[in-house]
């Protein structure tokens, strides 16, 4: 696994007083030097630029070998270069990062391989890439960049500045709005899976709603959003999905949640707003899950939740001997309460002998 | 969000009474009305049709402004409006839906952009989208539907009145029967994950078994479903499997069974007829799991399951403090137990002084 | 269901000493057939081999009809036909299949369809499939097979003979080492999903490093593995992956791990060399987890592992009701444990009366 080869992920160069201009920040220390990349405070070398945004990471601080570092006001006496001083150093690293490598942008136009319906609506600044297909009465707003071998359904409609990176497949009607990010391998559209018994046979039941995504809205590698059922299925401003994600039929995700990867949501359940949601989580449908709630890894959820808070569930890791009692003990719990309950009515009595 | 983007979902219209006649249904009150949509009890408006097949919903019934609704006999006499009387008012909502709803069927053809091998064959009823590429020696039936960006290895056949909605790949020679639905991301006959351990590397076991699916079958986006490592992985007639299910190699899954999203199914697992998998389900390998077994959301198989009947496993969700604590007494029960035992045997002893 | 359709899978046949000679293997019994198949121990006809990796199998060994069997030294006596004595039967199947039915090789060449940057470098005796896009500064080598409808991102690295079956998307700047396999759906180097919260506000945290996969490496289908945030995400040599799992930013992989289905890694967690997770295994992030350590399917690890060994977590599935007053008691653990505590207290206080 020797690595000889060389990224091509090359930052555009900016001087320490341009970047604290762009981010309106204070500095401490020469502000002339040119910063030509981003780097962990224990690996940044001279004429690259670091953040403290983790307390942990404070006596790596003391070492950095960064020409700048993003600090934050308390944590500025500690720094042995030049401090950038901000609220919120993590943020002010992700704001400094889109300024040091901006997206790839690439230029206007149809690239000659991908098939346009002659109905579809494709402005003169975007980008459709090598294999597309877009289909009858979709419409591609201004500056979006649609990647290679997408797929983008009849009368879907793409707002300004979204990009799909390659090998998103957008159904039939539904609607993503401005700057959104979804990476390759997300199905959007899909059918919820509804489906009618009669009599030990499945009848489907046609999925007639859309997907309607909001702005400011990123998903992660081969997640699936499915349409709804009469209504639709909603994506509010500002979520970020991870990968991998199931959203099912007549979800509605409130502004600025995020869900990480592998995570479930079942039909029709109703995630407020700023919620943050761990890996693997699993919702069960018709829920109603109210704004402000941090869901750990691996959580399960059968009910409705009214209080914002944090909230987990689940069993901890143990070797495997001493897990597989502890699993066995499991199922005799409610014997175990009975047992304890007839202890203490009998201990009581012998007391009051 | 703002949202002026209309759908292009169109119903076709029936009247009352040419509903009621395909599902062969007695009706209350003015069958003349002519329906436009189907929509829910509470939003619908004149000219659309409803169903009540939720007693939760009862109370909506009374207020419905639907022109008519799919009701049993027993809720008819609560129905303000006109009244179509069906046994399993759910199942002929999803009848109703289809026929008001029909499936989008392309013009017959190949489209100019897909790659189709000389020694493919494609009945000239089917239509196969833009950028699908078509192997040596694959069938594809009448009337059949492949959408675009869509992979049919060699000897692969597509049975009758598929459809391949987008981006779904079929690897060589695994069959499909007649009526499947598979949505976008669906990757079938991917090699099934078989490694042999010498000496601490893993030695690849070739695949060489198929992927069998029988007719009526639904498979919901960005599942992957492994074929055999020497016999097929077979997958039964009326299956719905939905999004990002995992089906490993030799799995059969029985008639008529549904499988929710995010369910994995390790390697030979059996699944009998009529089973219901809720969502995140997890079976491991080598098990029998015997006919109409229904398995909660989240539920961890590890053993066969010869009987009939719900089952289920995990914890429940807990505000985060409470719970960890929880979490951490489930790694003591084994000595909690044993300490309830001893209690038990000293009480006795004390009592019989 | 009836299946009268014929796999085209065919293997290429030996005689019995030709496949000994390639294991280096004694052979017991004729060893003029020719094998025309491999097959179970059960089902084997005459002309076809068959194994005994599996003790539980031995029953019906006795009774096979394969005209060899690949067995170990301690079974030879109770083969009833030509015995291939080997240390590892299992490990020798392998190479006796992957020798009786080799890899399908496309002959070499760029099909027509395929879009190839003209700053694209693909060595003459690899094959590019039909509907394939390769980006600019691309380098495929020596016999390096990429099936239909892939995305090569700009400046990616895909080693000799590494094969991507179909519909692979691999972005900009990974590297693939030599003799992988990628299954259709498998994304490389989609963007870690790194988000900074100001102010309620989720910023993108621009994703800066790659995906550096060494030699000898399977991915199964829809799996994604997401670039490193500064640094790599790296997956060491003879890694096996499985379908529908998510590898997060910089997480590295030990050589020789193999990671079941829908298993999930969360940013940054280490995993050791000659690990074993089961399926739906879920790891927090920032987590080291040390070499040799196998985990129990749907295992959760919220802690780095420093003892090797085997470890799992979860509860076992039960009926229904049962299940539920189970769960029920789980949450009243603590309240049960403090009991416990006060009886044991009381009881001593009543026996030194």
């Amino acid at each position: 696994m020797a690595d000889s080869f060389q990224s091509s992920i090359k930052a555009t160069s900016y001087s320490i007083a341009q970047i604290a201009k762009h981010l309106n920040a204070r500095v401490i220390g020469d502000d002339s030097p040119i910063i030509s990349a981003i780097n962990a405070l224990a690996d940044a070398q001279p004429g690259e630029l670091s953040f403290l945004s983790d307390k942990r990471r404070q006596q790596e601080l003391k070492s950095t070998q960064a020409s700048a570092v993003l600090v934050n006001e308390a944590a500025a006496e500690h720094c042995p270069v030049t401090a950038i001083i901000v609220d919120n150093p993590y943020a002010a690293y992700a704001r400094t990062a889109t300024l040091l490598y901006p997206q790839r942008i690439h230029i206007p136009g149809i690239h000659p391989s991908a098939i346009v319906d002659d109905n579809a609506s494709i402005d003169i600044t975007a980008w459709v890439g090598p294999g597309t297909v877009v289909e009858a009465s979709a419409v591609i707003e201004a500056d979006a960049q649609i990647g290679p071998n997408c797929v983008i359904g009849k009368n879907v409609h793409i707002g300004k500045q979204t990009t799909l990176v390659a090998s998103v497949t957008i159904n039939h009607d539904c609607k993503l709005g401005e700057r959104n990010l979804l990476h390759p391998g997300v199905v959007i559209g899909s059918d919820g899976f509804g489906q009618a018994n009669d009599k030990g046979k499945w009848l489907k039941i046609p999925q007639l709603g859309r997907v309607i995504i909001g702005d400011d809205v990123e998903i992660g590698a081969n997640t699936a959003i499915d349409r709804g059922t009469i209504k639709d299925t909603v994506i509010e401003d500002g979520v970020r999905i991870d990968n991998l994600v199931q959203i099912a039929h007549n979800v509605r995700i409130g502004a600025d949640s995020v869900i990480a990867g592998q995570t479930g949501i079942s039909g029709s359940t109703q995630i407020g707003k700023n919620c943050m949601f761990g890996g693997t989580v699993a919702l069960a449908g018709h829920l109603n899950i109210t704004d402000h709630v941090v869901l750990a890894g691996r959580s399960e959820v059968r009910q409705s939740i009214e209080e914002p808070g944090m909230y987990g569930s689940g069993t901890p890791l143990e070797p495997m001997k001493k897990w597989l009692k502890s699993a066995a003990r499991f199922k005799q719990l409610d014997e175990m309460s009975k047992r304890l309950s007839e202890l203490e009515k009998k201990l009581a009595q012998l007391e009051n002998k």
